[in-house]
C-alpha cells in the first residue's frame, strides 16, 4: 500500500540537475541527429540529445514532418551496406561478421532514438514524438516504416516485465487523478465529484500500469466494480444512490472501463496483461470473488445492423439480444476476425461471450453505437489460455450456450 | 531523499502473485523456446517463459552450453530469408517490405529474450544467464555472436534514461549493503564494521545506479570521500582514527573506489554516467566543493616496469613518480590507447592525469600491482567534454604540466 | 520530497486488524467509562474503549450532553480525597505520599481520556468529541471545567515536537486536498481548478502540520506566494492571468492565508510554530528570499470605525490608511491587547505592523469587514523573539515609522 | 510493505533547520529552567529548551544529580498554593477555580518537561534524561518522586494509540538492525551473520514498536519463529542447519524473544500490546497459524530451588519438569504474584502455562538460571481477556491439566 512513493521518488530524480549546462546551438536538427549518432562518448551525447529535443519542440508540424522525413530517408537502413555485410556473413559466420551484419541491418535512426533516451525524462518525450509521427505520417509509406522502428523500440522498453501496476484511489496524487479524468475513454468522468464516486466507495477499484521512466503518466487503466452477480446495466452499476457493498460481500469483479492513455504507444498492447494481473491480484486479496467479467460496449453494432438492413427499433428486448449475439458471433472483418473491436480485444485475451443485455447503456453514446446493448465477456482464469490459443489459431469464438442459442434464433428469424 | 521507498515497493511488486499456476512441463527446453517465440498471445507466453527459466535453472554447465548453442545456431539470423527480404525491399521500399526486412534481419533469439523478459523478475535472471554465457562461451565464435544479441538488448534496456541513482548509506537496507561488501572490487571491505566506517561518517558518501526491474541489485557504485585538498594516500584517506570533516568544511570530492556489480552486464558501461551524475549532484548539494578527483590504482604499472626491465625497488619517491607518469602518458596497448585499464576508463571519460603519488597504497595488493603508487584523475566539469572528444579522436591524453615534466624526466633518465 | 509516504503508511497501520472482535455490549456508557478507568489490564481496556466510542457515536446531542455531564461531575477531582492526600504529603514528602497526591489531584476523566486514546484511530475521535463538547458545553461551568482537561491532554499530545510539517502540492493525495478546499477560512477556494491555481504554479507553496496519529487530517495550513516585493492587493496576488515567477526570481514569501482545520483543537495553538518553521525552511531552500511577510485581513476594522463614529466612505486612500493604522496601533480589548484578533496573533508571534493598503481586498467579505483594507505583518527572523517578549510583557506593538506616522496623522485628523 | 518510508521521512524532518541560531548562553541551568517555564511564548521557548539540553549534556553525573535535585525540590508541587486553591475550589466549583486547582496541583517540572519536548528530537533526549535519573536517583525519595512525573508524561506520550508497529527484516535499514543486535536481551545475537539467520529465513519474523518522534529507536521488539508444533528447545529452534519451513507450512507462531530497548522507558509497558498485535496481524496474514505460544526462560528457577534446598542435579527430566511446574504455579513474591518475572509478565497478559521442557536451553546462561529448563506460555486469543482479568483480580494462574499434575507430583515428592 505504499502507492506512489516510488513514482514520486522518480519524479524527484527526474528533476535533479543535469551535468553541465545547455549551450545555445544553431546547428540544423539534421546535423544534431547525425552528431548524436556519430559521437562515441556518452557525455557530449546527452547534451546533444537535449539540444535535439529542444530544437524539435520548437518546430511546427511542417518542421516536424521534415525532420521525420529526414529520419525516414537519410537514417534508414543502407541496403548496399547490408547486402555487403550479408555476403560477408554468409562467407564466414564469425563474431565480427555477425556484428557487422547486425549493425548494417539496423537503421541509424534506431540508435538515434536510443541515444535520445539517455536524457532523464526522454522516454515521455519520445512517446510524444511518436504521437506526432502517427498523426503526421498517416498514409506515407516512408513515415510508416519509420514508425515501425519507434514501435519496435517501444515494445522492447515497455515490455511487461518493466511495467508497474498501481492501485488508483482517492488517496492518489491529484496530478495523476486529473489524468484519469482526462483519459477515461469509455464512460466519461464529468468532474472531481464524479471521479470520487468512481474511486472512493468500498466496492470500487481502479488500477493502472506505469513505466518507471514516466512516473507521472498512467499508460492504461481499468475501472472495476465489485458486485453480487453479473450486472446488465452500466447506469445501474454507476448509479449515485446505489447501496455500497463491502468488499467481502462481493462475488464478482466487473471490469467496466479500460482506457489507453498514450496515443504515442498505439500498437504496444497492455490491456491483456492489465486485466489478467488485476484479476489475479483481486482473487488473492478478496478470496470471495468468484467471477471476473466485463460490462462492455458493442461499438460496431449499429453500423452493422445498418449494413445488414436490420434495425433494433421497435424490436423486443429478446429480439435485440438475438441480433447482438448474432453480430458478436458471426460478423467478421476482412481477416476473418470478429468485426467488433472490443470483441476482438477480449476474445483475443481468451475471454468468453457470456451474456448480452438490452437497455444496458442508455446514454446518448450507448444508444447511438449499439441501441443501448452491452455485453459481458467472462474471464475464466482456468480457461483463458485455451480460449486464447483457439482464437489465435482460427478466430474460434468462445461463448455460452445461451449466446449461441440467441445467435441462432436471430439467424432463423432473419432468414 | 526517500531512499529505497521506490525500490522496496517494486520488491513487493515482484513478489505479487502471477496469473495462473505453473504446470509441470516435460518438453525439452529447445521446444519451449520455439513455442515461446511462436505463440501469438502474451498469456501463454508468460507461462512458457517461466517454464523455460525453470528448465534452464535446473541445467548444469553442459546443459546450459547446449542450450546456448541451440540459440546460437537454430535461432540465429536466417541468411536466405534475409537475402530475399532485402531483395524485395530494394525493389520497392514500402512499409510492408521494410517490416519484412526488419523481421528477417533480427535473429529469433532476440525476440525470445524479449519475451522471456515479460516475466516479473526476469531481467535479473537474464543478466545471470548472460553471466553464464560469458563464462561458458569464451572463445567460441557462435556463442560470442549470441552474446552480441544479449548485449544489444541489455544496452537498450539499461539505457541511462532508465537508471536510478540512489545514495547508499548506513540507513540503507541490509540486503543492499551486504552486496556493497561483496562487490567492492578496489579496496576490500572487511566486514560490517568496516562498511560502517565507509558509509556513516559525515565526510563519506556512496552512490549506486539501480534499474527499476532489479531493485535489489546495485549495478555499479562509487565511494566518495570529502576532503580538504587532494589526497595522496588511500590508507590515510581511510584511516580509522582520522578527524572527520563536516560536509561544509570539505572543498574536494574524492572518488576513491568504483565497482561494477554485475558480471552479466559486462560491456554495458555505466561508470562514466555515474561519476558525472554524482559530481553534478554533489556540486549542487555542497556548493563548497570545488574539486572532483579520483585516487586511483595503477594496476598495470608493475607489469609494465617488468616488461621494460625497470624497477621501483630502491628508487627515490621522485624517481618512482617519474616512472609512473611515464607509464601513464606513454605506455600504449595495440590500439594506441593507454595500456593501463583504469587510465583508459578515466581518460575516456574526459578526466586529466593530475598527480601521481608514491607510498599511496601500501596494501599487499597495492604494492604488488604498482609498488604502492597511485594517481589522481581530475574531473574538471567544464573541460571533460573537450578532453573526452580529443581522447576519442586520437587517444590524446590530458595531463598537467607537472605530470608531463615527470614523464619527460623519466624518459631522460632511462635513456 | 517523499511527501505522504509516512502518512499513508500510518493510514495503513490504522486499518489493520484489531486484536479480538467487538462484542455487542448493553451496559450504559457511564458503566463502560467506570470499567475502563477501573480495569488494570490493557487488553480488556482496548475493547472497553472501543465500546465506549461506539456507544458515544450512537448518541444524539442530549445523550452526549448527559455523558459529558457525567464526566464533569462523577469523574471530576475528589476534593476530600485530595485534601487528605495533601495533608499526608505535607506531613511526609515521600515517593508514596507524592504518588498518592498526584493521583488524587488528577480527575478520573483524564485517565479515561488517555485510555480511550489507546485504540488505534482514537485521537481523531477524541478531537471530534471535544468539538461536540465545545458546542454543547458553552457557558456551562462544569462542562467548561471538563473541557480544560481535554485541552490539557491535547496540549501535551499535540506538542510541537510531535507535529510533522508537510508540503501540500498538486501531487498530494486527493483526500487531503479536498480538506484544504473545505478548511480554507480566509480566501475561499471555489473548486478543484481554483485549488490547482493555488498549488501548482511554481511561485506558490503550501504547508500543513499533521499529527502522526491523525494522518488524514491537516491540523493547520498556510498558503504562501513567492513574489518580488511586498504585495498590497490579494486580488492581484491571486489573479488567474498573472505572470508566474520562477522560485529563484522571488525575493519575498507572502503568507496570505492561514487556516486552522480542527474545531476540536481550539486553544491548542499551532500557527506561530507553523509560520516560523515554514519561514526557516523556505529561507534554506530558496536563499534568494529576503522578506517574510503576511498579507492579512483586518477583520475588526469596520466594527471599530462604527463604534468610533468614523467611516471610510468617501475617504481618500491616504485617510483610509491612516484610520487602519490607528486602529491597529491603538484599539485595545479589555485586557489591553490589540482589539483586532489577527493583529493579536501576528504581534503575539513577534511580527511587526509593516504597511497598510487600501483597495487590497475588494471581495464582498473584504469590503464588509474592513472596507477593502489589508495589512502586512513582517516576520523579521532576527527580531521576532525580542518583539514577542515585549508584546508578551506589555502588549508593546512593533511597527514601522511609516505606520506610526499614519496612525498619528489619523489621531490628529480625528481630533 | 513500505517499511521505513515513514520513519525515514521523519528522520529527514528531524534534521531540518531550526528557526534561528543558538546563541551561547552562560546562565545556570536552573535559571534556564525557570525561564523556560516562565516564558509565555513558544518562540523563545524552543531556543531556551535547546539551551537547557545543551547545558545538561555537558554535565557530569554530579551536575546531573544537582539538576535533578533542583527539579525535585524547587520545581515540585507547592503545597501551600495547592491548599489555597483547593479551599477556593471547594467553596465554589467554577471553571476558574477548577483551572486554578489543576494548575496548583501540577508541579512546575511537568510543564518544564512538556516545553522541553517542543524541540524536534527532544523526546529521545528526554528518554535519555530519565535513564540518567533512574540510575542516579535510585533510593532517593525526592528523585524517585521526580521520576513519577517523567513516567506520568511518558505514559501519556507513549500511549498505545501513538505507537507504530513495524516488521524488522533483512531489508530494514542497517542503523535499525544494529540496534536489534545491541538490544537483544534474551538470546544474544553474536554478529551480523547471526542476525541474518534470525531475520532472513522464510520461517522467521520480527516486529518492533516505534514512536513517530523517535523513528531511529525501536522501543521493544519480538522475534518469532514459525513452526509445526510447539517447540521444546531453543537451540533446536535456532539451529543453523535446520530445515526452513515455508510460511504456509507453519501452524504455530513462537515468540521466543522479547526485548525492551529503552532503559529510560522503564515502567511504561509495551510488551502486552506488542504480543497481542503481532499475534492478531500474523493470524490475518497467515491463516494457517493456529497456535501462538512462547518459548520462555524461567530466570528465577535456580535461585528458588536453592532457597528451597532443592536441586535439579541428577534429577530425571520428569522430576525436573515437576519442579519447574511447581515453581511456576506456587512460588510467590511478597504481593502474592508469581515469583518468576517472566511468568508475571505473560500471565498478566492473559497467557496460560502450557508446558515445561528439560534440556531446552543448554547455553551457559540457560543452565545457570534454570538448569536448562524452559516454558511455553500459550496465548489463546479467545481466552486472554478472561485469564487476564482473573489474574488481575487474584493472581489466579491459568495452566493446563498436565502442568498442574506435574506441580502436584512435585509437591508430593518433596513432601
Amino acid at each position: 500500500m505504499s502507492l506512489f512513493a516510488d513514482l514520486l521518488t522518480t519524479v524527484f530524480e527526474r528533476r535533479m540537475p543535469l551535468p553541465g549546462k545547455l549551450r545555445r546551438d544553431t546547428r540544423p536538427i539534421e546535423k544534431i541527429a547525425a552528431d548524436l549518432v556519430g559521437t562515441a562518448g556518452e557525455e557530449s551525447g546527452i547534451t546533444t540529445a537535449r539540444q535535439l529535443f529542444e530544437r524539435y519542440a520548437a518546430k511546427d508540424d511542417e518542421g516536424k514532418t521534415a525532420f521525420f522525413r529526414h529520419l525516414a530517408t537519410a537514417m534508414s537502413v543502407d541496403a548496399l551496406r547490408l547486402r555487403a555485410a550479408l555476403a560477408a556473413y554468409e562467407e564466414g559466420q564469425t563474431k565480427d561478421s555477425y556484428r557487422a551484419l547486425m549493425e548494417a541491418a539496423e537503421p541509424a535512426r534506431q540508435e538515434l532514438i536510443r541515444r535520445l533516451n539517455r536524457v532523464p525524462g526522454a522516454t515521455g518525450q519520445l512517446v510524444s514524438m511518436r504521437k506526432d509521427l502517427l498523426r503526421l505520417g498517416r498514409g506515407d509509406p516512408d513515415l510508416e516504416a519509420l514508425d515501425l522502428d519507434f514501435r519496435h523500440l517501444f515494445a522492447s522498453w515497455f515490455n511487461r516485465g518493466f511495467l508497474v501496476l498501481r492501485p488508483i484511489n482517492w488517496e492518489s496524487p491529484a496530478h495523476i487523478l486529473e489524468k484519469i479524468i482526462a483519459y477515461e475513454a469509455v464512460h466519461a468522468i464529468d468532474d472531481w465529484d464524479d471521479l470520487r464516486r468512481r474511486l472512493q466507495p468500498r466496492d470500487r477499484r481502479c488500477f493502472a500500469f506505469f513505466h518507471p521512466a514516466m512516473p507521472d503518466e498512467p499508460l492504461i487503466f481499468v475501472e472495476v466494480a465489485l458486485t453480487r452477480g453479473i450486472p446488465g446495466s452500466v447506469q445501474t452499476l454507476l448509479a449515485e444512490d446505489r447501496a455500497h457493498l463491502t468488499a467481502e460481500e462481493a462475488d464478482t469483479a466487473v471490469f467496466y472501463s479500460i482506457s489507453n492513455c498514450q496515443a504515442g504507444l498505439a500498437g504496444v498492447s497492455f490491456g491483456n496483461s492489465l486485466i489478467k494481473q488485476v484479476a489475479a491480484d483481486l482473487s488473492v486479496a478478496l478470496p470471495g470473488l468468484k467471477t471476473f467479467v466485463t460490462l462492455s460496449p458493442i461499438p460496431g453494432l449499429s453500423r452493422w445492423l445498418e449494413d445488414e438492413g436490420l434495425s433494433l427499433e421497435g424490436a423486443t428486448p429478446k429480439r435485440r439480444r438475438e441480433l447482438a449475439a448474432r453480430y458478436l458471433l458471426t460478423a467478421k472483418d476482412r481477416h476473418g476476425a470478429p468485426r467488433d473491436p472490443v470483441a476482438r480485444f477480449h476474445l483475443g485475451n481468451g475471454a468468453i461471450v457470456h451474456a448480452v443485455h438490452a437497455d444496458a447503456d442508455t446514454s446518448a453514446k450507448g444508444m447511438a453505437q449499439s441501441g443501448g446493448m452491452m455485453v459481458n465477456y467472462l474471464y475464466d482464469l482456468d480457461r483463458v489460455a485455451q480460449n486464447h490459443e483457439r482464437f489465435a489459431a482460427s478466430y474460434a469464438i468462445a461463448s455460452t450456450g445461451e449466446i449461441r442459442a440467441l445467435a441462432n434464433a436471430a439467424e432463423t428469424a432473419t432468414a
